[in-house]
């Protein structure tokens, strides 16, 4: 299993963050899926500019498969767009020709037109197809209709938030789909459907099929309030976190033996 | 003294060559400025795919203030053209700012545009402008309009070309200012000026103004017939090439003190 931590896509994006900002996410990010469990022997984290000596020959070759049209085409790229930007769906695409493997990529549906291109390209550089699992995408804090994203601090838990401020940003920011009043919730009842609270339970945190449907079906009859909705997720989260965490700590020793090595 | 050798550049841009021949063009070039007498203390190569580790996060940077519409300006660059080559600008702008320090670039007028482009990015990075020399383009052996080009091997006198066969290139294809007949030329005379042969004698291997003044006049006289004016660039050549082959074959021992490290 290879990790791509793109550690310059922000830097191409985001004119604000220096190189340093962006590899610090990746390095924070690489610490959560060991904490997750992955195994050394299995899983190797690629780092864009840790690993370009690796990824660059691969992306020379899938880079002259690809011309400006493809990228707007695909990703709506205007004259406007940096040639970082431009350039990036190549680098991108490395990891899944560095063996000639037939390689399985999951992925947010965000993300699925990239390896369309990707897709495309493979038996032009002579490389099999990587295959695609499109994964459920997390809605952020703030409701239906965006994703999770790390650069909104408001909308976002981070696997490195206190106890304290999971409660205050789910207290504060998780979307509801209850009612405005405790009357009027008892009387018309909740939305589990779009409450962001009970999307994390089923998501993430309640692996209890039945415990889920007990707390969807007193959400929607009024049962169960908001306010205490939110306090069954808190306390899930911080529960959960709170383990984590400390195997983050622990994944600090261990980062070194899942770094990809450059041939 | 930073040597850039781009082996990817041929690779982005001439889809039947391998990142491999292109790896060979760059080694075969290290060889010949070695061979010249460049210095290891004070001379660095850079090769692209070997140090990209170290230009990529430079690229990164430049990439975020280039876009596709200045591309566009400078190279004439089209919807058709290949993410490689539009991204690589930002690749060959790196060696400028490796170091903090202001920095020369010697260069035939044609990279001018590239060039241009770096020196409006400079300031957007913090760095300061490099500054220009512009060197004479050597022309083709066909003659006046093309310049000298490694992909086209009859209009080029490789290095590694035999004595052989470098006087089979002048006497075949080096571009000739005589007349069409022995008569006529020794009655109308030739025209120096666009012959090859005696553009390369000029700009290279006549050492003496003297010597190059009476070539000149005995030409344009009619005195001097164009075969024997080739035959005296002929050899010049081989005697340089016989001498700098020589160097050439010792500089294979020598190529890993020129080659410049990842920090």
């Amino acid at each position: 299993m290879y990790f791509q931590l793109t550690d310059d896509e922000k830097f191409y994006s985001k004119p604000d963050l220096t190189l340093e900002e962006t590899g610090n996410f990746a390095y924070e990010n690489a610490l959560d899926f060991i904490a997750l469990g992955f195994k050394p022997e299995k899983t190797k984290i690629i780092i864009n500019t840790k690993n370009i000596q690796t990824l660059y020959p691969i992306a020379a070759k899938v880079a002259k498969k690809i011309n400006f049209s493809n990228t707007k085409a695909t990703f709506g790229f205007t004259n406007e767009t940096n040639i970082g930007m431009i350039f990036y769906t190549s680098l991108q695409s490395a990891p899944c020709f560095i063996e000639d493997k037939p390689v399985l990529i999951p992925l947010g549906v965000d993300q699925d037109p990239h390896f369309r291109l990707t897709r495309d390209i493979a038996p032009k550089i002579g490389k099999p197809k990587p295959a695609l699992i499109h994964n459920i995408m997390i809605p952020g804090l703030k409701g239906p209709g965006g994703k999770m994203s790390a650069s909104d601090e408001s909308g976002t838990i981070y696997t490195t938030d206190t106890p304290n401020v999971v409660k205050k940003k789910i207290n504060k920011y998780a979307f509801s789909g209850g009612q405005t009043s405790v009357e009027e919730h008892r009387r018309i009842g909740g939305n589990p459907d779009i409450d962001v609270s009970y999307q994390y339970l089923r998501i993430f945190f309640e692996q209890d099929d039945n415990k889920l449907k007990t707390i969807y079906d007193d959400y929607k009859s009024g049962k169960l309030l908001s306010g205490e909705l939110k306090a069954i997720l808190i306390e899930k989260i911080n529960k959960f976190l709170s383990i984590h965490q400390e195997k983050r700590e622990k994944a600090k020793d261990q980062i070194d033996k899942f770094l990809f090595e450059n041939k």
